[in-house]
């Protein structure tokens, strides 16, 4: 029998590494590191700090795989996501059959929670249901981004009593939720541009819980062109963005 | 000045709290601890476990406060939590005020994450608002139940670019939410029997990540009347219950 583990790292900040992923990392045998795009090096290298700064011996393997890129453009998102998900188990499958004796332990560190937008839970399970590797697995929560956000700004990601609609930029663009607090993820579109004429809070943040991070928050209307200029800006800089925000209208009773 | 920590400790298991907790932690004199009700025992001795376990030092007091309850029973769940936390703002002030010198690091622990369901930020925010105390405050982020119920359930809490909606067991029951998967917390009614008709699927949890752990899920019609009997059981054998659910409509696309 082998294991596997999916290690939620935290968004960020190593510190946002949880006991119980340490105690994780400390029983794998074998790293799969899959990184891609232009965050690649910054994101291998926080997996190998993190490896480093908390695993207590030196019999570990980091086995780094080229990962499957997704096909940008199509218009169907949902099957571009779910075509790269099928060449990404394939290449799973591969390290969990090359390179892991049975008794072995393997790990995917997963950047925030494997929970949240993230495809690692979704691929592995559907390694175990294919039957041709006898494994047994286990997920590890960690601090996502969006909980990172709202520490830094020092606000609570729901108002009393109220809801929160976690969502995608994609989404915001074509209607403003119903929900009363409204976190957006995944956004390359600045789409908070489309509703600077309502009376909205906005807490933005980028890079969260790294040397990097920045953030911005007020009424949407007086900050949007700022959170737009510092946005393009910091992608220019680092030929990378991971940012997210949190919306609420103003005129609802907090 | 003094400086006040909002730390999350996570929620069920103490290996769920962060490095940066520990290390925030380790800077506090005091801890205010304030928990109520039936599950304060329990509340309290994990509070006071997660203190020795990961302090490495004993310069550090525990103060505890009496926590004014809120009134039951009123129609308007808003305002009774607002005179709650207003009266909760009296007893932090007086904490604050008497209990920690200038220079001084106080704590509170908050389980889960301070950014969910929880009105520590509101209230440290109204007091440093009213400039009565001058001190600085920090909120560290915690893995939270929904986290720790869908690791265990090892399922993501979204399907591929769709949404989330975080909410309350009140919003779940007057109205279906139109997100693709539906978050329930604070939930004393059961809420999700209005929908067994339909064809969704849930995977609930309570007292998720402590021994005392218990997971339900599948088709809702199938395991209904299976979560309510082991709610009510549960809740009746430990005095308290901690629990919280996910939902998704079968039907759509994964």
């Amino acid at each position: 029998m082998k294991k596997i583990l999916i290690i939620g790292i935290g968004a960020g900040n190593p510190d946002y590494i949880t006991m119980q992923a340490v105690n994780a990392l400390n029983e794998v045998d074998v790293f799969f590191v899959m990184d891609k795009g232009p965050a690649k090096d910054k994101l291998v290298a926080l997996r190998k700090e993190i490896c480093q700064r908390y695993i207590r011996h030196d019999r570990y393997r980091i086995v780094e795989a080229t990962s499957p890129e997704r096909v940008r453009d199509r218009a169907d998102y949902h099957a571009s996501i779910e075509d790269l998900n099928r060449d990404k188990q394939q290449v799973f499958e591969r390290l969990i059959g090359e390179e892991l004796a049975d008794g072995q332990c393997g790990a995917f560190l997963v950047w925030g929670d494997p929970g949240l937008y993230d495809s690692t839970i979704r691929i592995v399970e559907a390694i175990a249901a294919t039957g041709v590797h006898s494994f047994d697995y286990e997920v590890i929560p960690g601090i996502s981004s969006i909980q990172a956000l709202a520490a830094k700004h020092r606000v609570p990601l729901n108002r009393i009593g109220k809801s929160i609609e976690v969502t995608t930029g994609r989404k915001v663009a074509a209607a403003y939720p119903d929900a009363d607090s409204v976190v957006v993820m995944l956004d390359a579109e600045d789409s908070f541009r489309h509703y600077v004429d309502q009376d909205i809070d906005i807490y933005w943040g980028a890079y969260v819980g790294t040397p990097d991070e920045i953030l911005v928050a007020g009424k949407l209307r007086d900050v949007a062109d700022e959170i737009r200029r510092v946005r393009a800006a910091a992608r220019e800089a680092n030929g990378w963005i991971m940012d997210s925000y949190i919306m609420r209208r103003s005129d609802d009773k907090a």
